[in-house]
């Protein structure tokens, strides 16, 4: 495309920030001259080639910032598919790619990216700052991956509690050394946002600035030891499914060629499949799901998925979706892709309806509203399961007598939690309640409510909180 | 574009089909030598301007083949945004366009159109035949309206019971002098698939032609006192918005320019809706409904909205819609605009989910499975409310000892329903069940139960069926 | 999704006819209680999956109607995909798929599809006749491939002189003793619409009937004999690539998964290929690629892609094409896939202008109107040669004293057209002048000039035409 | 739509960049609590609603950073459609929308946004100061309207001569004392980008920083009289159509609903609208153009129009569209909706094809590579005529003898380019010079040729420069 002819010719900056909702995941994309680079390219990686295509330019660079825990990276799978070189940081042993250190420089047309070390998250993290040429020698963005984010930094807990002191140290140094002192005006490029496992504070705001966090971020206003300590007792939530993103991001993970297509299951292939093991997801609302569901599936509204399935769900058994009306599952698919979950093999079609038109076994979950579990309290008290995460536990405070599991971990503290009594269970929302209901239903909890609404309701009714 | 060079230069046959699902309507759009022609426009008419677009024609007629009652026609809307002229049968006095007599003829291109008054459905309803002249003055398609569908005879029971005999004797001979001998290849093109509440055997053929009719339509192989008499003890449901269509489409609806757009309320904007009179519409599943709704909505899922909206809504109050994700509304949205409810206000932001997280009143529906039903009624039958419509009623037969109120007429027929008895409602599936049990719960009815599955499940089940 | 609940369940019928423009080739996909049926896929199969994705359904057969010669049949890339089982004519050797004999049925749903033999324009050809037996045991549809089409009827040349006969005998045998009989009422469903090289008479009517072709089509109006002396003396042209599609068709195509990307190429990447060899191929207009062109490049415009490559392009050399946006190249893009063009390399990056910008070799190639065509013949007549096919040539008459070769046959025509005096070609149009042009250059032509409008404009000029 | 459910509840800030190419204008949007902001919005505003209703909100203010001349502001037309109240600077007296004062805020769910008044482009220009008190009191953006870009300071002179020093004082002084002192670590989001008529070194950064802009922007490295003599000397193009700009944004610019829709005409229909005055845009590459248009037309390429169209329409007259296949023209569309041209009236169906098929008048234009050009220079010296603007001239240098005027001045100096000599035209690559010729042609000049690559390939061929 020809659009106004710049006397700088071809040398325009391209920049794409590419966001990955539910895992709250950037990457980012620059091109100049005809040449681009891409860095932490998500694993459903048409994006890029399309943004090239629109652009005239050729992928010839993929930054890694760092080996991720949260999802799978799509270096290989989009250097499968358009050539470019890999590059991640040297100081740990990859199956792909090439290894860079301190100082190495990158050419893009007028563009320069030199690496920086910065080390805190993982062992081999690096930043990349960028500076165009063009204009002035003056560093312009920094693609800092998991270190500095606006409002928080990278948590620092991988290497298991011995190393703890140490990574948080080295952090800070990271961040104090490498990055601040790029200048106040550098804009922040950091590889999540608000609502990543990676960093609990993170604000949601889309850009930030060196200078911007200097003077805002809690944590930039302690002294390094004081950080290093907080450090050491935080214990922030780990999936299980971390191991295998791991596995993925380190070898290389399986590569597709661009999206799978979802099979739409009748009825009778269903039926075999949960005989032989499957995991029946129910992707819709927490009222969906209460009033019938298939027996022994999992309540993981279709926006919970990237946060809420990587506790649950195995890689071996086929995954099937349940919804009402089947209705835009796309964005529920690269979900999926996006953790590695290759096995999900399809979705029931004709939706919920289907199985009860069908005469199949119908399994419901109470519910109750604010107002008449205050009542029920009153009468007769049941076994209060609060299962939001600490933070919000803690910052919001609870229902008086309540008992604190997180969603997550509920699988490891069942026996916790009372079988001879009925059972009520809340969360913020009404989200995370329905999927612990359904986890505990699953465990042959015959007596489970949950709260409609959570504590978010319970705080607008007026109702008392215990802190 | 410059497609293929034809010797023919411009005047390429054009011939589109455009499906309305819900109401089962089809329009038609043909083109040649550059002009465009549009039978029977739906309100939402942005689809010929874009056709049109395509194909570098311009709409220059547009031809109704009778006064509808089953939807807004877009005559009026079309013509203001693209200057076509509007025809329709002359035999009625219409507030807008002109009026056409047997034997009229419309040149297209190389295209033909030949007005055939064919009555029965309407004083005034037309059909026009298509010939090609570039190929041959054989008749090559027939926009016959509602006279003969596929499968099916349209009604022609809109003027009474005096008229009906009159009428029904009118559509035999529109058909059998007038459609019939156009001859059997040719390709019928009727203003309603199946599904359409203005023919209820319409079978879900996409084309048909007279021949393939002659020799299966029921109704063209039963002579014409039988097929009379046939119609003189119909009764077909007649919904309370026809009488509003008719007034729109006799006098032209108000006009719109483009497709309305929905407006997100907040809880704290819809509760002094309520409170001032609106109508709240929830077009999430029935398990959805079951598991918690705002008191006093209706529930009509969303591909339902179509065929029963026109029997509960006014066009006064303003329609709120509640779903849970808000998601590819823009369907359901038509679905009001076609009906004529430009009362339709807007939709609640946040999903059902916004509405118990502000602590709101909530309400809920019982349901049961169809082996619950079975030993619920073993054990203490309740009352069984059949709502489906008399055709199903009557072929499918009934769960026995049920009473039969259709849904479209409960509000008519309520002193039927006990009210210190627990009512069990159920319709082929459950969906118009669950529609029916809201429609209970607006009369204060308070213990309702819902069959999932209804008819469907239960037959599946292997229980006995009452014909 | 659920839709309105019909009696019938799920064994409603869907019927799909996709059409691939610029081959003018017809597919169809019919689909009724959750199984689909797709008869001659192209090779771009994303819709086929797509339209099963939205009804809910899965495609478990493919029909071939007959072995193809002029696109890549897509059965094997489909059922790759979607697991269906590829069904064709028994009568020749395939290299995949399972062969079916006169009277073979296959059910899907309620529907009936039963095979019948139907040879002439292969050994092998067979039609598929479509009954829904929900309705009547009467025939509703048939696809007949290429036997009867719209007007015409297929070519039957493809054995070679010595069985022109026969194999003329055989189609109208089918003709008039397997499809006819079906009943006027039947629908017909041919696999080529207007604009095919497998009928140069095809009407451009998007659905027809037995009947319709009964009493219109020229060809059934006529007795055998004559049919058959007619077909002995007609060559009807065969472009080289048919070699490779009946090789393709025969043993089954290279799989794609999806479509391709096009890769932008600059004139620094665009250079090494023409020394390398390459063929270049301008997609833009006549009076773009006159005003100026890579010197060697073809001259096909966007929508002449599939009728016109087959002839000059070989499957070995990478291809590029030149635009001036490169906007909407997906279609063009498509048109490759469909002849088996895996050699499509890319497009010049920054369209056309890049190549003047970078300071290349330009060509250009004279055009004139008539006006100023018919004051050169006046003055000093230039050798005139009409490229149109055989049939335009004759039926519309040329400008007299023009010589006339067929665009696709110019390279073996080459000595009749002398190279002292200047050349002025002429389609009926411009674009097939423009290609020709291109074609002559490429043979050291040094004084072409393309007349802009061609016979339509000469006739339009009023001037005088010899037949 | 339910998100992951933050703590901070429904204030999450959104934020949104929306660029119009062609102006290089950008508008934002904010959004924080359910309520939205925008920041100049464009005249086709659709996209601000459509992502008010992505993100369940509701626009509530609009802002508006100055009058501007370069383009529609879409504030009444946006207002008219969602019902929010427009915000101004007080310093000038509008037809619409309130003024506002420095110091004065506005909040947003959690955002806060502080008038600042920056007079210098405009009187009344006011930047808006982003503040998330969530975060903490910093400033986080300043929307900054016409004052800082990146690498450029907007310009100053539309208040004649006689203030010029006034304004660029006073603009100096806004950012000085009111900009550079919120802090390094601000974003900025001015209201141009690269490209922009209001700033004719604007960088191609899609966000730039205060900080970053005090170590680069040269304008902020000179002190306040250097900036100020500078400003006195510099006359920056101002376009015919900033004066209907500056009526249309003073007093409310009529109101649109929704884009137009673009009408097909027929040669038949262009003929009497050409006799009675109508204004033909070519909007085909410059090849296209010289290789045959309609006389008179003028030769704006697609990606031209928003810079170019502003010098030569007038408001009054039809405006047509001519292209080869009319892709894609909704963009083009749009671009002549933001200056205001409401009398766009069609394009020709069938594209410049449809032209000479109907036997119509073409002409044509020369063009010459630059090889050619120097081979013509030596023999016999042509009017060199180069019609890039001045920054371009006098920085890249030019073919020696040759004779500077801009095209879009061209009109004005008509009697400085002699009728009696060949005019060769060049530019940077070759579309102005289409377009300048294009121009002398409708003013009768018969020998003009534009030079294909313009100083662009003479550089890149190695010809010799004059600065």
């Amino acid at each position: 495309m020809i659009t106004y002819i710049h006397e700088r010719g071809c040398c325009l900056l391209q920049f794409y920030k590419i966001v990955s909702e539910g895992i709250a995941h950037n990457s980012y994309m620059i091109a100049s001259g005809g040449s681009a680079a891409v860095i932490d390219p998500r694993r459903d990686s048409d994006c890029y080639l399309e943004i090239a295509r629109k652009n005239d330019c050729t992928i010839t660079h993929i930054f890694e910032t760092h080996r991720n825990e949260d999802y799978v990276i799509g270096s290989t799978e989009l250097a499968s598919r358009c050539g470019a070189e890999i590059y991640h940081g040297a100081r740990m042993a990859f199956g792909y790619g090439m290894g860079v250190h301190e100082g190495d420089r990158f050419a893009l047309g007028s563009l320069d990216l030199t690496v920086i070390e910065t080390p805190g998250h993982t062992e081999e993290s690096c930043s990349f700052v960028l500076r165009d040429r063009e204009i002035s020698d003056e560093p312009y963005m920094v693609f800092c991956g998991d270190t500095l984010f606006a409002g928080d930094i990278a948590r620092t807990d991988f290497f298991g509690n011995e190393r703890k002191r140490e990574m948080a140290e080295r952090m800070y140094d990271s961040i104090t050394t490498k990055i601040l002192p790029l200048g106040d005006g550098v804009i922040l490029c950091p590889a999540h946002g608000a609502g990543s496992i990676c960093g609990a504070e993170i604000a949601d705001h889309p850009f930030s600035t060196i200078g911007y966090e200097r003077r805002t971020n809690p944590l930039l206003r302690i002294v390094k030891e004081a950080f290093v300590s907080r450090r050491i007792t935080e214990t922030p939530y780990t999936p299980p499914y971390f191991r295998q993103m791991e596995r993925f991001n380190k070898d290389g993970a399986p590569l597709r060629t661009g999206m799978p297509r979802l099979h739409p299951l009748t009825v009778a292939e269903l039926n075999p499949l949960r005989i032989s093991g499957c995991q029946v997801v129910d992707i819709r609302a927490p009222t969906g799901f209460a009033g019938g569901h298939i027996p022994g599936s999992f309540s993981i509204w279709r926006d919970g998925v990237p946060a809420f399935t990587g506790w649950f769900l195995n890689y071996e058994e086929p995954i099937v979706l349940i919804d009402d009306f089947n209705l835009d599952l796309e964005p529920v698919l690269r979900h999926f892709v996006r953790l590695g979950y290759d096995n999900l093999s399809g979705y029931l079609a004709g939706g919920f309806a289907a199985w009860y038109r069908a005469a199949q076994e119908v399994s419901t979950i109470a519910t109750c509203t604010v107002q008449c579990l205050r009542q029920r309290i009153d009468a007769a008290p049941p076994f209060l399961l609060d299962v939001r995460d600490k933070k919000n536990h803690t910052r919001v405070g609870s229902i008086p007598g309540s008992y604190h599991v997180y969603v997550g971990e509920l699988p490891y503290h069942l026996d916790e939690i009372p079988r001879d009594t009925p059972v009520v269970v809340y969360c913020d929302a009404g989200f995370k309640g329905s999927l612990a209901a359904s986890v505990l239903a699953r465990h042959q909890y015959t007596d489970v409510t949950n709260v409609l609404g959570g504590m978010q309701a319970w705080m607008r009714a007026g109702y008392p909180v215990e802190k």
